[in-house]
């Protein structure tokens, strides 16, 4: 699987991918799915793929041999037009292999997202879609993403505004939606490709590639670990009590939302878990010594 | 579509679903997926369902037959026995309409979680697949989802641990998921109904339906709205700097990640994203007055 998104804001674009490819579960390698075509001062494009890495590659090929000439990519008037000789590629990839994948039951799955600008124009992203058709990203849709894409998404529905999010909230953003995505999904992994384009700048000046271990990666996934654990237990807290209508009904409870207790002061680093939002219910617990009952598979 | 979840922790279950069933996007109604069979003392079962409506209410309406002649879910000598007659259930009303439904390209897509406890058992969550077969929660996967699961589950991931979560927290984090799920989903809203179900009661006695006014709900959702933006904002921050390479590549910058300038005390009530997290860039933005880009349909 994989999962890669675009970002439009007033600002600029910021683009990011994952780098995990899978074929079933034990064939698990690492490419990279983010591709830039730069013509300083002219153009720029950065292309995310998703979907079978053999026709995706061939996608890329196709598109780097006209650029490569002069052609394609290379001299299109715009980004519309760009987002429709992608189109056109995927198309010519579908001719030559979809039929043959679908006779063993594959499907032609080719998705990409285009990030750009062409001198002139203002920037911006499409999906273009196994069928060759572009999707726009708009001021009230400002984010496009391409394979497993919903367990990133609600943190993007609450947080990028076309008109509001900087580039670098953005940046932010793309991370920690890959975050949830990784947490949620194995085949979902590291290296992250980041790119942050700055609106006229016709170049790629912001780039960055985080390892699995990258010390500055795993900090700030640590610390939103922690900070969402700590939002947690700083929220109204559920409470059971007695319920008024107790006389009638003594073993009935009502669950109520109530403010939680106060917290310590902000300790720099917090301990996951470490706060209770409210009297633990001292219930005798199930017996330790239970077998472990069976995972989902074998 | 729907959300419905279950969660198992050493403490007891908590159940959530929601209510809104839809058949394409002009019919949308509210029905409660939450089903209780209760014999105080005895035997408690709470089942949540998701999938084409009038194969779920075929399912329950045999299940509540059996139950009234003191058959089937009422005699049962265990959970595991409630799941197999459940899946049963699922069968005998997957051989009334599969057939049909499938000539017309319709899925049989019933699926159901099944919370609850025998006397002398400890309590257990399974989830049922249209096929009948019965999945079990375990310690080390203490809950099970069904409907639109995936926008719900990063939180679960990250929060749920079945040694440590109390029924409280668990409440709290099944309310999260399911607003989580309605931000994302349009086919999935209120009213939520809830059950906190502690071991050992062989009763339901903590029960709650969220209407999408109830002033509790709202809170909860506003605070989490506004919390989750100031864990953000107190993250490391992403800074775009000069690369330390500038002599030989003038226009590069790095993209870093560091920790963010220091916040204003606690206010009671944020702003959301009032906070910044670094100097804002200010680029020259978009003109204003740019057309809008179409939507996704028409």
């Amino acid at each position: 699987m994989t999962y890669c998104l675009g970002i439009m804001t007033r600002f600029g674009l910021v683009m990011a991918s994952d780098s995990r490819t899978n074929a079933g579960y034990d064939q698990v390698n690492t490419t990279r799915k983010m591709h830039t075509f730069v013509m300083p001062g002219e153009r720029v494009f950065i292309v995310l793929t998703s979907g079978s890495l053999s026709c995706t590659q061939s996608v890329l090929t196709l598109l780097r041999r006209d650029w490569d000439k002069g052609k394609g990519l290379a001299s299109c008037p715009g980004l519309y037009d760009a987002a429709r000789i992608i189109g056109e590629t995927v198309r010519k990839v579908a001719q030559l292999d979809r039929e043959a994948l679908e006779r063993d039951e594959y499907r032609f799955n080719v998705h990409l997202i285009l990030g750009g600008q062409v001198k002139g124009e203002p920037p911006g992203v499409y999906l273009v879609y196994p069928q060759g058709n572009p999707l726009q990203a708009t001021e009230d849709t400002p984010y496009l993403q391409i394979g497993e894409t919903k367990y990133g998404r609600p943190i993007l529905d609450r947080g990028i505004r076309f008109a509001d999010t900087s580039l670098e909230e953005a940046a932010k953003y793309a991370l920690l939606s890959i975050d949830s995505t990784m947490k949620s999904n194995v085949t979902v992994g590291p290296p992250i490709d980041l790119v942050a384009y700055s609106n006229d700048e016709l170049n790629i000046t912001r780039q960055r590639r985080f390892d699995g271990d990258d010390p500055a990666w795993t900090k700030l996934r640590t610390r939103w670990d922690q900070a969402l654990r700590q939002a947690i237990a700083r929220l109204p807290a559920i409470r059971f009590a007695p319920s008024p209508s107790a006389a009638t009904a003594p073993q009935q409870e009502s669950i109520q939302v109530v403010e939680p207790p106060p917290q310590q002061g902000d300790a720099p680093e917090l301990q996951p878990q470490a706060t209770e939002t409210g009297p633990r219910r001292e219930r005798p617990g199930r017996p330790t010594d239970r077998p472990q009952s069976s995972p989902v598979e074998g």
